[in-house]
């Protein structure tokens, strides 16, 4: 990494590093060195610490917390020490990625190789275009229909939990949507037979949310547009880049970046060419896809740092093998921690079908609820963090995407049984 | 700063550091030494370097360029040295910034530090709200209408570049906008006196641009709406916190960041509440200035790194004296610049009126516009870098904001004049 100072390294070494007590041994010696000048230098061990060298994250330094937020959420070990590593001085451009003009030639690198590293990731044919927009999904719950259809078109939303439920309320202003079918009253715990469900038959889009943060719903497969000129839409924000996705069965796929490929602030939407070029007149042109794609996503300055971080985990996921390797991981993850829940005797309970239940976010409550607090307490001081469920759900909720270590869930799971155990 | 590596930090310092001879002799010793444990460990030094500490931007590390770009651009040099030290772990957060649930007590602390340091810099009063949000300046050509008036008002914008034309473009879908003055037949060369411009008595509001980026052209001092009931809107993203601003002279002021407070991905918008929640009904909800008031920019996931290194950049601000101490020195610098183009002889030319001369945005051309060119390839081989001009102006601009240090001045100052000498 990167160690930029103006003090000695040496003596910096001596001040912290508990765990290393080697060190120590360094005073004497180090106390008769000459002084190194005063003047800043710098150290990247961009070389010495190749990120596809780095160890995996089935383990992660003591110093960090294992962090089950649902976004923004915890990153690769290895993505945060490389940036961390480049953040001062990138390569040999003499600045930060952060100084960069968005039109010169190494930030031009950076995007291309991360939207080229993006369409090996998802096989994104030729014929879709990748956009790195900001705004978040919410910003796309509108520029969707301003982009998709006109005025008067009707369109479809399946509603599997908030996220959807939003996205169809903002659809109202541009559009005619409908919800062809909702779980609310079920307080979203499945996904619907697609057969029983009836879409409007000149419908322009069909609109689903791919997995339901906040509930922990997930699409396994995808319904099929009744209307042979509409197309799938799916808000792919928590469950991005977790596993392989056949692109072709959709017209467009949008994520925001801070659950699974990146940090906060960097909207990403994958959209098929020919959808592109007939925004309604209203539309902002910083929600007109069509300005976007014709500027590579460089129309006016991109949130350039936040698409360098996506290139890094990008890079990352190839590394290890690609999105078919990533998801026996999350498999493995989820597994884990669904089996423990499902053992407990009803200690603990997960409200979703078991058929849908994500792979992404785990909700779950206990049998005994008054020990909610307690456990989240004691969590807490495992260095187990941010367990409560969303304030709509209660009970607790486990966000386990692609960066959450398998020692994370193993951690949690023995924690679980240790709980249980002692309040059963 | 943080340190973190799976090998050995006295094995790194000897791999790098060139300009650290001293460390070299540790190696005898440090062989000799038990090896640490092969785990990651951390070593955080922002205690060691605390910002206040941090040498001033006068002087900067060898092994950075003067950065000279528009935006993105430089950022202050101790400002990147202490985001990188924090970077992988914040505080006793156990966490990255960049990892951080937005509702989280970590969080709440930056944002809300980063909204108290903008409010003390700008003295901005308890009726105007602070908004962090995304998009860029440009996403506010069409928020601004959206939010200030209906479809049949009349707005007024004075166009003194190419932003203020874009604001007026995008400002035609959402209202009847005006532009009551364009330099666009000068190409841009000044700002015209007040008393000869003709608003429209309605106005809801007057537009301009405080400080226009490619022509370097900004605002001394500003024009009174005629209209009592409108306001003066302003677009300050590239002379944002570059001297202090009377807030209340302004119904909305705007800027990006990424010119002189942070990275890009971050828009600041500060607005008089009482000018809140009148947005039209085909307001997409991300661009509803009430949405993120009631939510303290917190409705959606905010860009919290981008936020987190604004307020890097407020606290550092403020350190140095406030905005007042800030314009002194932006002054110092500028003239430096200007004087070196006025003494030339016309070697070098600035086509802009003296009055109005941008301290931020200082375009030239040279005379002999054969030698641009060799001008722009000696620089760079001096680590003078983005001098290139606009392409819809040509010739050079050095853009100069808070973070470009007197030197990176004095070292272009010193080239200009050499390269004159040389070829003239």
């Amino acid at each position: 990494m990167a160690a930029t100072a103006s003090t000695t390294p040496h003596s910096l070494l001596l001040q912290k590093s508990p765990q290393n007590h080697a060190f120590l041994k360094l005073k004497p010696n180090s106390t008769t060195l000459p002084l190194p000048p005063a003047k800043r230098f710098s150290i990247s061990c961009s070389a010495t610490l190749p990120i596809q060298d780095r160890p995996s994250l089935q383990t992660q330094s003591q110093d960090r917390v294992f962090n089950f937020a649902a976004g923004p959420a915890t990153l690769p070990e290895n993505v945060l020490l490389k940036a961390q590593s480049d953040l001062y001085i990138w390569r040999d451009s003499g600045m930060s990625v952060m100084e960069m003009s968005h039109r010169g030639k190494h930030f031009r690198s950076i995007i291309e190789k991360a939207e080229a590293d993006l369409r090996a990731l998802l096989n994104i044919p030729e014929d879709y275009a990748v956009l790195f927009l900001q705004g978040g999904a919410t910003t796309q719950f509108a520029a969707i229909p301003l982009n998709l259809c006109q005025p008067d078109d009707t369109v479809d939303y399946l509603v599997t939990g908030s996220w959807g439920d939003k996205a169809f309320k903002e659809a109202q202003k541009y559009c005619k949507p409908k919800v062809i079918w909702s779980g609310k009253s079920e307080n979203y715990i499945r996904v619907p037979s697609f057969d029983g469900v009836e879409q409007s038959p000149n419908a322009k889009y069909l609109h689903i949310c791919a997995n339901e943060t906040i509930y922990g719903v997930e699409f396994k497969d995808y319904p099929v547009p009744r209307n042979p000129n509409g197309v799938l839409v799916a808000d792919m924000s928590s469950n991005f880049c977790s596993k392989p996705v056949d692109v072709t069965k959709f017209g467009l796929i949008y994520a925001g970046a801070q659950k699974n490929v990146g940090p906060s602030g960097v909207c990403i939407v994958i959209v098929k060419k020919e959808l592109i070029g007939n925004a309604q007149p209203i539309t902002p042109v910083m929600l007109d896809y069509k300005i976007h794609a014709d500027n590579n996503s460089l129309y006016n300055t991109p949130p350039a740092f936040g698409i360098y971080m996506c290139g890094l985990v990008f890079d990352d996921l190839l590394k290890q093998g690609g999105l078919h390797e990533v998801e026996k991981k999350n498999i493995k993850k989820a597994s884990l921690l669904y089996n423990a829940i499902d053992e407990s005797k009803g200690f603990y309970r997960c409200p979703v079908e078991k058929s849908v239940r994500s792979l992404m976010n785990v909700p779950f409550t206990l049998e005994k609820s008054e020990l909610e607090a307690d456990f989240l307490k004691e969590a807490a001081k495992e260095k187990l963090l941010e367990l409560k469920g969303h304030r709509s759900v209660g009970g607790m909720r486990a966000s386990i995407y692609n960066a959450m270590p398998l020692a994370g869930i193993e951690k949690l799971v023995a924690f679980m049984k240790d709980f249980q155990a002692r309040h059963a």
